[in-house]
């Protein structure tokens, strides 16, 4: 199955959540610490409390790789049980001149069997393209990220008026001819996101930055209402997987994405 | 030693040349895929037959990732067996949000154990920040690069007159508190180094691009000279270690970076 349809079913079954696999060895619960391999035996509980109710699920490569090569076995293994009917991304921000981007292409597509993955735009097209030509996979561009250093460049205005963001919106729907992009806009942003959504045409959006990060998940929400679009996905990552530090943290973590799948279905309803 | 001093100490021996060990199992010779471990053999030899005439060595991390975990000991194993003067640069362009950045910078540094790191700007300064508290460490940020793409956001004017890579130039060089960063500037942009060269202040420059990519020695080197710059480092990848295909390949490369320092200290004397 291609990847935006996996994200477009589970759409329809009114699931909005992506589960981000941000696994601290530091943070787990102190009981999973004695296993054989903990991080996994972590994820593979999230995964199996979580997965009926999860949209997608996102792991950061940059907690994996903190550990090396043991860190990219696990993260190998993690997507290996994730159902596959589930959109898997792989939040790992690359970019590259052309012919060097290829070979991270394969690394997440190929290698780790990503269905999606993070790009960072700052190279420009021969950067992503080798992303692009996998035309069943889903590319989301960073737009506009959820962080403060969004400040510092992706919002410089430019010479037409328009924000550095803006113009990346505007590339990635040019850029977008095997219908196979989407893009990270930072649910931080709810001014900008108002102004913007209407040029995000049919592009999925992911939106990183509810909770611990500050955005406000009622605010974002009734503007994607107000605009009648709803290709989006709701990331949730600490606040999910950390919700609960005890024996409970599984249970903890399904009751997190139940609520917060609920309070997406609360403002469609309104 | 620190990584900025370790430069230092290759210029005043007249060295100006890293070595971009973007090694591909597909590129190397065919004698060594019979080899246990083809990609580590090809980098010791490249490694042995270069290093007294190296001012840096630079490994790209989208080649190893490929391989994925095994790549990643491959990566590890390499920067082990490259001598402890020379200063050793992660080509990963990591950048996420501060509390995902600082696993990157963990992984390059402390679990890899890289002198040195390639970071992209696009997410702004907390991307970036875990990566600069490392005061021992050299951050090559990205400014302008070496392929096409740089002209669809690196090159946009901005509303005050200026482009959005030296708003990045600028940036770092107020972030430089610790005398700790660098900039990439592509040796394909001559008209843009003319240009901007004086903004550079004291910045080391890491210059890819020079041979396959376009750029031209000669060119940019007069530019350097002319400002009296030599805090520089040349780039060269596939030009050095895919010199020659046959059982000759390392010494091919050892000849290929003493044609290229010599070039450079040719200009320099002129």
């Amino acid at each position: 199955m291609k990847a935006l349809q996996k994200l477009q079913e589970k759409q329809k079954e009114n699931k909005f959540i992506c589960v981000g696999l941000d696994t601290d060895l530091e943070k787990i619960p102190s009981h999973l610490k004695q296993t054989k391999n903990p991080v996994l035996e972590f994820n593979k509980s999230i995964i199996e409390s979580t997965h009926k109710f999860a949209a997608a699920y996102k792991i950061n490569f940059a907690f994996y790789e903190e550990r090396g090569s043991k860190g990219f076995e696990i993260l190998k293994d993690t997507v290996e049980i994730i159902p596959k009917n589930t959109l898997i991304i792989g939040d790992a921000k690359r970019g590259d001149i052309g012919n060097t981007s290829k070979y991270y292409a394969k690394s997440v597509f190929e290698y780790f069997g990503f269905d999606s993955v993070t790009v960072n735009p700052y190279m420009g097209l021969d950067s992503i393209k080798p992303f692009l030509e996998y035309d069943d996979k889903l590319i989301f561009i960073l737009a506009l990220t959820s962080n403060p250093g969004a400040n510092d460049f992706e919002k410089l205005q430019l010479n037409d008026g328009s924000f550095l963001f803006q113009n990346v919106i505007k590339k990635v729907e040019y850029w977008n001819e095997k219908n196979n992009c989407g893009i990270v806009f930072g649910a931080t942003n709810p001014t900008e996101l108002q102004e913007n959504i209407d040029s995000f045409g049919d592009l999925p959006v992911l939106l990183p930055g509810i909770g611990i990060q500050g955005g406000d998940l009622e605010e974002v929400m009734k503007i994607f209402i107000q605009h009648k679009k709803l290709n989006l996905l709701v990331n949730s990552s600490r606040g999910i997987i950390y919700n609960d530090n005890s024996l409970n943290f599984a249970e903890a973590a399904k009751e997190e994405i139940i609520r917060l799948n609920k309070s997406v279905l609360g403002f469609l309803s309104k």
